[in-house]
């Protein structure tokens, strides 16, 4: 099971200029083949279905573990289309992706960059070791390659913040994988990093994570479980040669950015001033503060109390 | 983002008889179109692409922590259906889904009963407030309904102690998002619960739960976050008049069961011994105890040091 | 079985400026999960699968009609999208649906905006009676959301009128069926309408609508039967109060307009006049009237006898 | 638009022995490729985007009036479906298709026999009326293939009820569309009737439709409309020489039989004598007979009043 | 089994101005449910699935030959497609279809011209002879409507090239099956073509492949195979009146041209001279010439040896 | 462009006792993901997509001349499922594959063996030459799992010849992969071979063709084209140490069997042998032989000349 907490795992800045094509083609990151929702869920479903998990612990560990990050990059990519998406025009708008609007609020789908669903005939979860860290091996590589691409097509902030970050974690689980080949047969998977054969410092958008030596360190997402992972995630980093960390704990990350009421596309009503005075009611009657609870990057970014006035 | 845990919500027996074909029934509550996967992904978009969330603050909690429950739901799904598949003979087998062996190691896959993957078209994130909570009551209401006939289908132990936990739990989350529409529009859905009409009482495998009281209780998934979920959940249960209560913290669960190797579909080897002696080496050379640092409900369950014999 | 009636349940537009991008966003509202198609469809296999009918015969009599209008609605949505593509242009078109051309005639394909094709994935007929009552005022809501999104997104006359048109009509059944609910649990779902909570006369093109009261009526579409829908269609409307009526016989609607040839995507044919002169020559040898028996609004429009100079 | 008439097309025989795997293949002629949805889809969507249609009047009267005819094959197919399930036992049912059972109230579903959804992608429209004509002539080829296949495969007395009866008007519809092409291009599609190449007259179910003439036979399905059939349908019967006729209104068709309710999937509720109490205080309010208006071919065989005692 | 020859069946230009979005139009006639996947695909399971080959020979050898010759189609629209992409900018790209650039580097999809990928469900192979030609005429003339569209849509020098040459070889495969239905049924289907009604010398594109005398043969593609392949091909062509003819080999058509690197889409790489370098040592490490063994149209067109510097 | 050879790359038994649920099971070895329609359909778009030929000519040559030879491998499959189905009672058949019967003339369909069509979206072809290779291997790995266990799961004879056979050349297709990636980057995969880790040489039906070598041989499918693969395809072979060796032209392969008509299915036809009759007059006409020109295992195994009672 998990526990879930209201905050990004790095930060990604507030709306700007909408950009609703860049957002369609961001899609690709979530909802496509070797977006976020695939691997999250086929290091998922490879957890769960792992049999004689304490015969091999490390790497049950690594795999869920994994996984309990990736959650965390749904969360971002979508976070970074909505945050496209805000403020873009209904009237009159012919998108190349029609669903973020007509069937989400300006929001984020489970869809690939054409608008396909994303389906769970993208999990490969064969049981068998070997076969399935070669898999996530080459589904890193595949992702990589996406983020690649998509980082050079959509120049829109958020992309950009998106793209950088998630091509350092990217790059990290690729490692990670290939690592754990390299530990069940010994063949020496590290000389297939980077691949495609770009190095990561090259995207200034990566700079501030590398620095960080976010490039190195794989965090442990659990109270007090999965700490075998070190023993598989270890040893020097294929590009850089620095050493490669467990770090014990999940990063801080940052609180996210409630994006503004879309009225026109009823997110979260019509009038979403009557939904806050609903809610400061409920609130009330529970006995919670006045304030809402919740920490956000922007106060007051999201319609609270009286400050309708501003997004009307 | 999340913390995981690795626990299970509740408990689940340990293998018995397999039952491949009850098996493949029960993936409808994995990855059928109201399954778990759905129940999970619906809200974890609606959470994903709340927009002013500050302003309506106790539903975007509501949602948000059902979702972090829902992750626990699919994780239960897929230990049932592995349960049942456990010592499921390979040799001459013509199972209803052939792809839990063929494609899987005696595992849960992301489809529902018929083979079919699930889609990401089964998400519904409005955006729209009282349209998704009118969804998701609906969307409960739909799993309930399978899940009651999951449950008459299929009478292996595993299929009815999960039927049994889930049918309190959805029942749970049926009543929320009632409470949530009722909170938003007056509406008073709860003379609409149960639905369908079969008291959750009547079935043995609920009355442990109801008993516990887990009928009444939403628990808060997060060290921090999502406290304002008592300003919608409470008030009388529909069927019972008892309060419903909020239970600030995730319920303690039980720790998996550790499945043994199914050496015949390579899970997680053809070999599995081969593993345990690889992660053996690895977690000495890591500094780590000896014996795997992972609580599972059966030690020796699965394939650790030299128990290899019991299994093949 | 059903008799057809060579009408629309409305007047539409004749072509005017051709709109392939609005046209494919039309599309939504055809072959969507929440197009017309899915109620249709949702609706029909209901009343097909519908058991004990005579038992519950006022809500299977109200399935089963509303189904009959929903035939009309797919008409008049296809008629739109034909509308709008009349005329388009098929040299150096790079269209957001090319399937329009491609695959059709300048014409309406059974897919949503983004080219998916409907699936019966979409119908959800259980059976449980409360149940389907609950999806079908869920899926009526999903559809008046998507009705008043592509309301905004399209302004060509001929979108302008179909979605007007049915945000009425859609606007009665969610009516109907939160009345069914009602009457078979005591919920009050009237105060969930409007949903979403934008008033249906705050739009310009349902005006002409509901100043005819058709906001308030049922039509009975049987020459005899589903007479007990006025067991459940009854009392006041909860947005006017005004009293809901049952209108015992169809609407009147009207005449179709007959749309011109489009020979560069061969419709109906590369030559459309040897067609014409092929059927000429066939109606006479039946017997047939010179002039052919079919009314339709725009005499002349098609190409009829001599009057292919107007097309080519 | 349509007007529906509570008849079916034929008579079926009420419910036998329950017979689930054959009702999952019976799926194939509802929802499959060759399927009675995309007979109706088909025809439906080429007359709704028929261009010219009075230059060329006789073809859309033709494809327009056999579109509602297939109406009531979808329905009667529904109905062979549901009467097969009827009575079969849900508890530790494996069947072929579960979802009969979990998705539906033992009842039909639009997918074909391997439980994939019927799909828009089915649908051939292209306006192009030689190419739709040929097309249809291809669809019901196929078509007949698949009958005459399930007819073989199912002996349950509704299936072959139902296959007798469609092969007889699948028949008429392909001699129709052979016709079609011949009075547009001059081949003698004649010929190639019957294909596959068994003559119906073989099939015993047949006989009696047969007899009754209604193998030569083209009914018009509309009040006032599609009076041009006539200008196409007509001439020597390619197998029997016998004249093809049109009948100037529908079949008389039969009541539908009631099917009982399945209270173990709450169609239409896990109490059904519940909501028939209520149906009865509703009809009464409403001014209605006290006995239900509608005609069913079994008085008594639902649920009405007190018989419940006789179901369960 | 196949023999694989280097080369293309018909000369295709190199590449000029990229036209990306009619690259993804041209898909249609590569993954489309008419296109050239779905030719190949339904001969070649249809001759795969063939039974009683020896007692009907001249029809499986007309089948199992075209298929081969198809196999060359999905060659020439991949070409072409691939063509069009070459130098086409990724930065602040927002095709129509975006997978081109994402998922492929700059190339050619199983997919349709909306994105949606090819599937087996396209493939008809019923086994029965006459349904089987049926149906092939029938997918000719679908193949021939939508490749005369996307001429017309799409008027880059490759996507011409390409549909000029397609719609003479599949005026071909139209002419074949109606041949082998008028040997098979004595139905005169010569007078369906050509189907849709415009004539294919009107096409200037396919002026060259008609003065060649393309349009009246029928190539035999195998060295010693399927030589009853004249026994169904001869007679006159339909719309000329000239003999068809069977030529007794593949023809000769061109060397493929090798397209450059597209660095950018890391195709073959990020740094495409490392790749050459390496394969230059391999080369010389198995005795191989210093030169590439390969023939291609532009010698040089492609990264070879020092060369680098003309494409970055 | 391809030439076509009449036999198959093996020999399979002829038909014996038919095993519908069977072939059903083999199907994922056609359909599937991992089956050989994907490995034919990636290699074969690789091949198309391929950027830079004449730089990289070796691995192109390899991909080419591998897609080459997996074209055989789709027609083994097809071949051994159609065997496996031959003789099947369609009376009362309730097989796993009901389309088997119902599409087909029971023979092979391009779907998996839970009957999902095979789709374009298993193709990986990104053009990155290190990725493709990545992918390949991994494809190779997941194929050979999938080979494994069809070969437990299903005895037939018809099926453990063909996995016998498609183990041996899947594994040097895994190899070949492995090669060309330690050849780009210097990674030794030899030592993740082979995957799943059961050797190759444990299956009895592998052992004849590792008998003949052909584990070590990689066949050029082209008369004069893709000599490079020497360049990438030598060494030692990761399991024997022998020799890895080209062999400079196709395997002999054998005459394919010709499968009896299947009357009730009408493949080829309701009575076959008018076909037949048909067939011999157009030989004639043609000049040809009096027996059939085409080589088949079983001369009069098929429906010939007067040979029709020896089948029905």
């Amino acid at each position: 099971m998990i526990l879930r907490i209201d905050r990004w795992q790095t930060e990604l800045p507030p709306p700007s200029s909408p950009d609703p094509d860049g957002a369609s083609v961001v899609q690709e990151l979530l909802g496509g083949k070797f977006g976020e929702m695939s691997t999250l869920m086929n290091y998922t479903f490879q957890s769960f279905n792992f049999r004689n998990r304490q015969g091999a612990r490390p790497f049950y560990d690594l795999i869920a573990n994994i996984a309990a990050e990736e959650y965390g990059h749904i969360e971002l990519v979508s976070a970074a289309i909505n945050t496209m998406l805000t403020g873009a025009p209904l009237e009159g708008a012919r998108p190349r992706n029609s669903q973020q609007f007509v069937a989400g609020g300006k929001s984020a789908l489970p869809q690939d960059s054409m608008g396909k669903p994303w389906s769970g005939d993208y999990v490969n979860a064969t049981g068998d070791l070997v076969e399935d860290m070669t898999h996530n091996f080459f589904l890193e590589t595949g992702a990589r390659n996406n983020k690649l691409k998509v980082y050079e097509m959509v120049d829109h902030p958020a992309a950009r913040a998106l793209t950088g970050y998630l091509l350092v974690r990217g790059g990290v689980h690729q490692v990670a994988y290939a690592r754990a080949v390299e530990k069940l047969t010994g063949a020496d998977l590290m000389k297939m990093v980077p691949s495609p054969r770009i190095p990561t410092d090259k995207i200034p958008e990566c700079q501030p994570h590398i620095q960080r030596g976010d490039h190195l360190r794989l965090y442990r997402f659990s109270p007090e479980d999965y700490k075998e992972i070190v023993a598989v995630f270890n040893g020097p980093h294929p590009e850089t040669g620095e050493d490669l960390t467990v770090v014990d704990h999940a990063p801080e990350g940052a609180p996210p950015v409630d994006l503004p009421p879309e009225h026109d596309v009823f997110a979260p009503d019509y009038a979403p001033e009557e939904i806050s005075a609903i809610a400061e009611k409920l609130r009330q009657a529970a006995g919670l503060p006045k304030e809402p609870t919740g920490v956000v990057a922007n106060n007051g970014g999201g319609l609270v109390g009286k400050v309708k006035d501003a997004v009307t």
